[in-house]
């Protein structure tokens, strides 16, 4: 098997090797970053596969979203339970550039796999560690959910409709957003040490430590210092944005809802003139943010009132032709089937060997010289796929103890 | 001036010469991210100072927000357009590793200072650039809002309550969450091409495109192959997780919510003897997670009565007694005055010299030889309190060239 299967390297981390010791969410999100960007990244798996691989909608046993999170990986199981396991991850550290992880903290230590055994056969060794709270503290050691992470984080609290507003209770963002963004600044931290120790030329690794809480915390805007100058606390505010007016969410004759942005003095004016309110434009009232803020809910009803009488898509026709900043809510169908996602390849047709042909997401950076449609290299792998590539070949060990590190018998006969 | 207030380098990417035409939130906040990883950001604001310095709550005219977006950054203001300003931009850019730009695809290029101007001067020069819809496809030249990448990315669409719920508009999740991607993407891209640039050797730069409608649509985890199969169009759904119960939001005797975990099969039989349910941990029907997602109600009705007779920090500490996880939804407060926050350095005290004592975010990675303690080097500056450091010294400018660059008449006298 050929390491890059593709004809040109994929992106600019060709020849950067990771290794992963990742399962669900953050760790895996942030090797994929990187194996789209064309690094080089060995997954091990538990024998039978990360649990991962059952979440969700699946066909024939293989999942669905695995198709998108194990793509462009090499994926090799490995019993850490067992010497031979534990021996072929020291064989992979000795010649990766970086290692991610995201167990449990204290777990790599417990199996004699801690940052300081690993540098010690690689100083050069970038580690990655993801977890809930974080390698100290107080928490550490308390179970790591996402959920967990975006309520500490302070993202649950704001999420939603204004205290008094609804009686439901405060809704997700919808996605498992701590863990991305957990992932995120793992790829970020990582590839600085890598920077420092490749392009400084320090030679150096390094640890680094990021955690679910922290990552959510990072989006908290400018609350840490208005809560200790002021006391104040910012609570959720639905879907306005109390600063700035027009621009709010707006409900259609379908059902739908539409974004609209109609907060500078022209677009203000473009929107009254469209919706039949020039009344409104000419108000002198309303000539300014501040009088428009003032006057929000004046506004809101008006715009309502027209939107009300439109299908989402023809009122975002119409905003468009009126140069109106506006957007329906889009569905994952609005996605698939839009122009501009086709054009920007944002949106690619690939086939996968489990699954058939399946819908992928582009690159999340493009870069220059690497069209976008070159980002998926292979789909997410079966579990094993690349077993003896990555426990012979790379890791260099012999059959047997390949077979003995992904939790076989010795001399066992394997049949799949 | 010291380029390097602290005594040593505060991070892995000390050395590194980051230049930022960026206002608002997407570019600056990629760079106050690498500034806080040790980089040399040099920001240039239009004269009077980058828009964003106004928004949100402020004293003496100082935004508290900048504080955090602005630290670490040396800030000069710079007029593009006057020759002088694009001069000084030329000069900067031409000893820069990276530029981190995010207005509207095609200004650069009307002011002569396009990627291909840009690289003739110093082809090592890896250009970030940030946009709603990207630098090319038919949205390219559309109006970008943050609003918008989060409508036309998918993430609006989920969040909220499902359908027929509730009347209310779907909320936003709360933050600027699309410009924050976006700005975490860009790091990685422009941080993946410095390290093939430096660390593999190759000399080139590289030009890279992120847009916020494509960074809030990598998130959408298995929804696009989803729909590509099946046809499946994902909707919000709330707080819940419907593959797993159970485990949910749930209210608190003094108004507040709370989130628990209970849904692996030894949690929810300590969660249902915490609240006295007993005869539930014994039932055969919800002794697996597939047998509770069937009865979820009963079960999320049976909590909540426990919930509801107890404050939220009560329940969350009776719930971490049970070994249970556990969370309030954190406010700005929460955080603030946690001690787990406190321990970690994720909340520090900072002196500002145009605010007074205020509280920062520590660093999102911690890097190991970099205490988190370091990271606030100083807070945002006032405007152009760097000008004669980036104009004169950086960029090489006499001082009345300086004075044209930053929008002052040749020769007049400059009183502050």
């Amino acid at each position: 098997m050929d390491l890059s299967p593709a004809e040109t390297p994929r992106g600019p981390l060709a020849g950067l090797r990771v290794l992963e010791l990742g399962h669900y969410i953050a760790g895996p999100f942030c090797t994929r970053i990187l194996a789209d960007l064309g690094a080089e990244v060995v997954k091990l798996e538990p024998p039978g596969g990360d649990p991962f691989r059952g979440w969700g909608a699946s066909v024939g046993g293989n999942s669905v979203w695995w198709s998108i999170h194990g793509r462009n990986k090499l994926c090799a199981e490995v019993d850490l339970k067992r010497a031979e396991g534990r021996e072929a991850v020291r064989r992979l550290a000795a010649r990766a550039d970086v290692l991610v992880e995201n167990f449990r903290p204290g777990t790599l230590e417990r199996l004699g796999l801690g940052p300081e055994a690993l540098r010690a056969l690689n100083p050069r060794l970038v580690i990655a560690r993801i977890s809930g709270f974080g390698q100290d503290g107080p928490y550490r050691d308390k179970p790591a959910f996402g959920a967990i992470g975006e309520a500490m984080g302070g993202l649950r609290h704001l999420t939603g409709h204004p205290p008094g507003a609804s009686d439901l209770p405060p809704p997700r963002c919808g996605v498992s957003i701590a863990d991305d963004l957990a992932g995120l600044y793992a790829a970020i931290g990582l590839l600085a040490a890598c920077w420092r120790r490749d392009g400084r030329g320090t030679g150096e690794g390094a640890v680094l430590d990021v955690s679910l809480v922290e990552s959510v915390f990072s989006l908290m805007e400018g609350m840490l210092p208005e809560y200790g100058l002021f006391g104040r606390v910012r609570h959720p505010a639905g879907e306005a944005i109390p600063t700035a007016a027009p621009t709010n969410t707006y409900p259609t004759a379908d059902g739908g809802w539409i974004v609209i942005a109609g907060n500078s003095d022209p677009i203000f004016r473009r929107l009254m003139a469209l919706i039949g309110r020039d009344d409104l434009a000419e108000d002198p009232r309303l000539a300014t943010n501040a009088g428009r803020c003032a006057h929000v809910a004046e506004l809101d009803a008006a715009i309502a009132a027209w939107t009300r009488r439109h299908d989402a898509l023809a009122a975002e026709r119409l905003l468009e032709q009126a140069e109106v900043p506006a957007c329906r809510l889009y569905t994952i169908r609005d996605c698939a089937e839009d122009p501009h996602f086709r054009a920007r390849r944002a949106v690619q047709e690939v086939e996968d060997p489990l699954l058939g042909r399946v819908l992928h997401p582009g690159p999340a950076v493009h870069v220059s010289g690497h069209p976008p449609e070159t980002v998926v290299g292979w789909t997410g792998p079966a579990v094993g796929a690349h077993n003896a590539l990555v426990l012979e070949t790379l890791a260099g060990l012999d059959a047997e103890a390949a077979r003995a590190a992904r939790g076989e018998e010795r001399g066992e006969e394997v049949v799949r």
